[in-house]
């Protein structure tokens, strides 16, 4: 399937990223849909409300369980979220008493929302050290070539000398703030969704409090009152996915005016032309422009998804399916290609500076 | 992979469109890649630039040719474009003297783009079959109900009586005009694109007018000077794709609503809830808002595309190739759902009006 | 007051467009609105609804009335429309029978829209005088240069030899078919709004169709049936506005390429610094860009605006207010610089080409 | 002029808010630019690098001067930026040696982004004090018809009963964070701007680093090397800008909602309608959505400035202009029309519940 260039057999190859990628796959989905279920009974259990039975039967089911796809999808169809069929299917190979008890006081959105949070965390995670690297590898640069003097540029013309540092650091400064920021959220942030069917979780009665607080602890989440009509987590991620190759598309947009003008940049590995062989085309540097723009586009509409009304909006939480994803993929690209770009150039400055 | 909603395994079962994804296959995309080589050497032929054995030879392989997509990917990651690895792939399968002719005076993006243009094409008569047949829907509905009473609510506030054949012209309405934009592109406007290296197709000398007319014929495009950099044909279509979700959307959003009230619409078929089996959702009515919300995001992205720099601009192309076939698939899906939604409207009204 | 650049008293000097932005003023607004209560009371009295001296004295008082303005801004507060209160202080000039027949059978919404149509009339004719002349701007830098070499470049990186011509053809070929559009939207298009208080003129009964044709006859307005709740003509208007600012973002993101460079354009009449003396800054054509990308951004909010619930949506309605009137003056300012822009330059091409 | 609904004489009355445009006006504007001329003076004199007479004649002269404003509009017409000439104006009225020390070592960027770093530290205080009464406001709505029964809507289907309580939280929960980050920004984070020409602040040698740290120390700004291509502050702003408006705007949406339905909201104080007397329009509601909405379009425009090429960007940089302000009033007028709507609610919740 090709609709979206992140999942597209060949343009993958230029715009994708396969790790970022995994964590919105199938199956990981549904592997942490299947641990909040599994977290949900345990927690239940220790305060006596499904038996430690009903919970070890949920947790051995939920550990190893593989959905028939094609009837989630189908469901899917009907119902807008695949969790109904889901759970239907997961009762079904759980059996006896324990079938009713699984998903007990949960609804859909907690367990979507919830695994959600939890595969950002590693997503999250991953941008970090991507983060760390590519800022080594700025420095890296620095270390080589911050010396040479470079023209500065301001409003498309030549300004003043500078030294290649001072570009150098306009590309890398940001990344550190960025680099902080994801850390804490994958360490403090990602909250728990848990809330029933309209927020409250009514069945749970005086329990609820110590049943959230437990399955955030089972699950390595924050512990968290639920935010099913509330969207800023999603908001400030995106943001900050923007923010991230939108800094790195300045980066691109920079080597793309240093390759034309040609004399203060050495770059290796640049895209070949079916009519112009001789041509070395700074495509990683295009295409982080590309991405950065895109996600500036694509946060605009997670920003309309705040509208999200009522107890739960089907068309608001509809639409931040349709972007995120591509986001953080848009995001993990641009960091796997500035990486690519920077490991290109081979000489950065005047020559002899 | 599943980036996005369309390609998704479950979610595609609500959101997606199979149909009209067919034509962003890659399978798609290369068989109208290959038609345009094969369309190429035949032109060229035509005009003695090549001979009527290579043509031949290519033409040959190009009707059966099976390309390794994984070697196209690779390519993909460093030339920025699928081209020069397919040519090159196709030249091999060619052998002989025939191998240099093909592609010969085209460039990339001449491929890339005529290829979208003969898939755009079989997109819009697709989307001009839907719209008609929703159009007879709504017919059908204003025919069974159209006399019924229906509160106008302006505001959000209840305003005066007035009838259901009034709101289902809202709906309506515009869809007319729509199917006719879309025959009209589909039957006249797609153009060729062929210029080859920068435009000025320099390869071809005083034969190119007649190569590229004999070429715009046997592909059944526009013959056009080449619009390389000029991105108006793609900011229209992406416009009218976003018209057309628009639209429906307010259908949704208008279901939804009497959906909420309650009194003045019955509804087969909505969606189950995993905590409240009672509720029917109206999930295809919110499904087109999302979709709505989401094609109005994607179209800024498009725009920002026209500021195509120089004769070329890998960036605003890939932006290009980053939005336009989820916008297609949206108002694809939009289309089929309002089809869906129609059908599940067992009245309208006032009961008893 | 400052909010916006286009009504900044310095920043206005860049970036406005005082032609434009005339038919934006409250004046302009007011004395559109005007014609429509005059030329609703003369349709009717044709049709005996209103009396000839009613209309009369409609017509008279609205051929002069100047509004308490600070009373409208009050209740426009209160009733997120000016024309409830308008109508009050219009009814009270007035005076007599004839008060209570002043906007009969119309909405808030029937005149904002209509004047609105009037306004962007001559706004297209405008702006269609625009396009010609740069077109032929354009074709006059042709005569001069056409025949100079240019390096063509592709993707950022030099290509092969063009002439000046293949480049300044692909700034002005997409002009012609905006004029067309444009044209044709001002002769043919734009549709009086008439439809009462939720679209089906109930007080005027059987005469409605024959007041609506002579009203639109009267304002020289496209005879049309309500399209109250579909917004196709905005969006219609908005996406040409984007396409010409985005055709002259191309062509200021040319230049701007051209001027870094320094060889190929020789410019005249380029910004100062208040830190470099020295330098010549194309501020014309980034401002190009930037509204290009400006009204890029802002296309998205008119499409959001497609969805538009029940008979009026007060939310969706309200953002096309908050978006078009920039947009309509970014395109204006656009063409503006577009010419300022042919006029700075003295040389295309290499020198002694 | 009218080209904004912020500025624009009857519709400002509905969107606009005077309180926060006061910081967008021109005056506003030149005194904090005034004023970080009249501090790098100082600076640089407690530094040796001007004399002490200079930098108080500097100071009196930037006290009260008041500049011509018709040629500082002129002038940005040519230059992009007032800087040039409002630099010129200021140095004939200091005359003598002091005229020449003006503005030493600095660039325009550093003025106008230092002036809106000023305007928006009082800007944030002011929304942070709006922010908190807010919330009161939603405190004493649940004190009062908190207990009060509300059915819970999920999917736009009502689902179970809930207490007004959990709405009124819904809305209200997100402020907190919200306030707490625009306080933190107020408090430590707008960043001075200075890099002089090309961010090097070469002309102040071994001296940059102390007279920077005074120059923000005498505004009262964070001292942080030059940003000058590096727009994260502004992207941050403009987020949090568009999450309040955003979560104002799901309130908004759901005001309207109730509205709709009737029975568990009393509104006073609604619009009123041009052709229904009796219709009282929830107006405050619907502007919310707008408002929110807006600013969700906006920001895409912000993270497009993020591509912020080399040293100094006129595209990129002239864009942010063209937008941020009015994201600041959207974002002043939703809090303001919030609380007029909190004050029209005269109950919540189901009647003799």
């Amino acid at each position: 399937m090709t609709a979206s260039v992140f999942d597209h057999p060949f343009l993958s190859g230029l715009l994708g990223d396969e790790e970022i990628a995994d964590f919105f796959s199938v199956d990981a989905d549904i592997r942490a849909m299947l641990s909040f279920e599994a977290a949900l009974a345990k927690a239940q259990a220790e305060q006596g409300i499904v038996t430690a039975e009903a919970a070890a039967r949920i947790a051995e089911v939920c550990g190893n369980f593989l959905p028939d796809v094609l009837a989630l999808r189908r469901a899917t169809a009907t119902d807008g979220v695949v969790i109904p069929e889901l759970v239907r299917q997961l009762r079904k190979a759980i059996g006896g008493d324990a079938a009713d008890k699984l998903h007990f006081g949960a609804t859909s959105q907690d367990v979507i929302d919830t695994s959600l949070m939890l595969r950002l965390t590693s997503v999250c995670r991953l941008l970090c050290g991507r983060l760390d690297k590519l800022r080594g590898a700025f420095g890296e640069i620095d270390r080589q070539w911050g010396a040479n003097p470079l023209m500065a540029r301001t409003r498309m013309q030549a300004a003043i000398a500078i030294k290649v540092s001072d570009r150098v650091n306009a590309w890398n400064a940001p990344l550190a703030s960025y680099e902080d920021r994801l850390e804490r959220m994958a360490v403090v942030s990602f909250p728990l969704q848990f809330g029933g069917a309209a927020g409250t979780l009514e069945k749970l009665g005086d329990k609820a409090g110590v049943v959230r607080a437990a399955l955030a602890e089972h699950l390595g989440l924050a512990d968290h009152p639920q935010w099913q009509s509330q969207r800023t987590t999603i908001a400030d991620l995106a943001h900050i996915l923007s923010l991230i190759s939108g800094s790195l598309g300045k980066f691109g947009q920079d080597i793309a005016l240093l390759a034309q003008a040609g004399d203060e940049i050495e770059l290796s590995g640049g895209g070949g032309s079916s009519a112009m062989p001789h041509k070395q085309n700074p495509v990683a540097a295009e295409a982080l422009v590309a991405l950065a723009r895109f996600n500036a586009v694509q946060l605009s509409g997670i920003h309309q998804s705040m509208v999200h009304e009522q107890e739960r909006s089907g068309a608001a939480w509809t639409l931040e399916w349709m972007i995120l994803p591509q986001m953080a993929i848009a995001c993990g690209a641009s960091l796997r290609l500035a990486s690519v770009l920077v490991g290109q150039i081979k000489r950065l400055g005047a020559e002899g500076g």
